[in-house]
């Protein structure tokens, strides 16, 4: 059996596409505001679902699906899920942690006129299994390679994506009628926005700072000698 | 406080800087054959890690520790796990199509100069839990963003990357030190290729084929209607 093969040369990137694909990657942005209330044409969201979708899966398993929500009312139930979640995460913290975490903007669920819930059938039984008997959450892991295909794409057409995880699983599982076998992986704000901030929200307005990647790398055996 | 902020119009990408990545998400393959015997120098290994650095993490966690592993010894002690585990998946399958997963190459564990395994720092206290008390599962799921950002940085370079997760994660962990609060989140065999696959191993080989994005997405609750 002979694989039709693209050679390197002509299969490589270009030096702008390279920095095309870098470009998208340090300018993604979690997006929790300043969504604009224009919805995103379909042609426009199947390409971000495509994206997503031609993710790695393990197996070739292809096992995630996709909520797309747009009914107000449904988006209104989960704010109500987020509002309590986010209320019992206040309580963990003290005093101005508590305040300071209050003041954070984290989530866009009713300003961004799409809500997406990507979910991960664990149980498909597409690619037999292969790959994941010895490490199952790779499953879950597959349907997280689309999400962030996903975010990168989304920033290449000027589209905040947020990630919402202050989320009940079990109250979401209830509003988007989500069955015991399939898992809710993330719920992410999708819209227009006019601006994409320089830096994290988080890092802008004091709650964590970035760290540079030299710290998190060992080589041959795990060390934590270049620990911040 | 008054955030620095670009507008849409001077932050947009290019339609070709777009394509660009979208190409990058085309053509990401998963390899595990035609690795070329020599090494990435460091620069470029750094690129791809600082690719995976910037991922989106919870609470800007970025929980994500790299080991680079380039020592032949330490790669041939994971293949032999990968052998025991992929023997043991083996047996699963029963007459031909065991015939055919043992015809399957896998991995590139010996033939890739780098492996790098990406594991999660969990119990990491950046970001004081910020987005993670109901999900916890989103400090994982943070490293596989930064899996899927170092692929498509990869793809963009010429550069191959294959995730192996057909190994027993308690055996890695022997192997690699890595400590009880530390999750082995992904192992990859990286290098340069001359060529890359137009369409998955699996699919050619085979084993499983991509059914179309449109069989994974429903409205507002989630429903199997679209299932294939």
């Amino acid at each position: 059996m002979v694989e039709s093969l693209v050679t390197g040369e002509e299969n490589a990137f270009s030096d702008s596409e390279r920095a095309a694909v870098y470009r998208a990657i340090a300018e993604r942005r979690d997006v929790r505001r300043g969504f604009i209330d224009r919805p995103l044409p379909d042609e426009l969201l199947n390409r971000l679902l495509a994206a997503a979708h031609s993710a790695p899966s393990v197996g070739l398993m292809q096992p995630s699906r996709f909520i797309v929500i747009r009914n107000p009312a449904v988006r209104e139930a989960v704010h109500d899920i987020f509002k309590k979640a986010s209320a019992k995460a206040a309580e963990r913290y003290a005093d101005d942690q508590k305040e300071r975490y209050l003041s954070l903007k984290l989530q866009g669920i009713l300003e961004a006129p799409q809500n997406l819930c990507i979910v991960c059938d664990t149980n498909n039984e597409r690619g037999r299994g292969l790959g994941r008997h010895s490490m199952p959450e790779t499953a879950a892991y597959s349907t997280v390679c689309g999400v962030q295909n996903l975010w990168l794409a989304a920033r290449a057409e000027g589209i905040g994506v947020g990630w919402v995880s202050i989320l009940d699983p079990v109250r979401l599982r209830e509003v988007l009628h989500i069955p015991e076998h399939i898992l809710p992986v993330a719920y992410l704000c999708i819209g227009y926005v006019d601006k994409f901030a320089p830096i994290p929200d988080l890092e802008f307005f004091g709650w964590e700072r970035r760290v540079p990647p030299e710290t998190a790398v060992c080589h041959d055996f795990y060390s934590e000698d270049n620990k911040s």
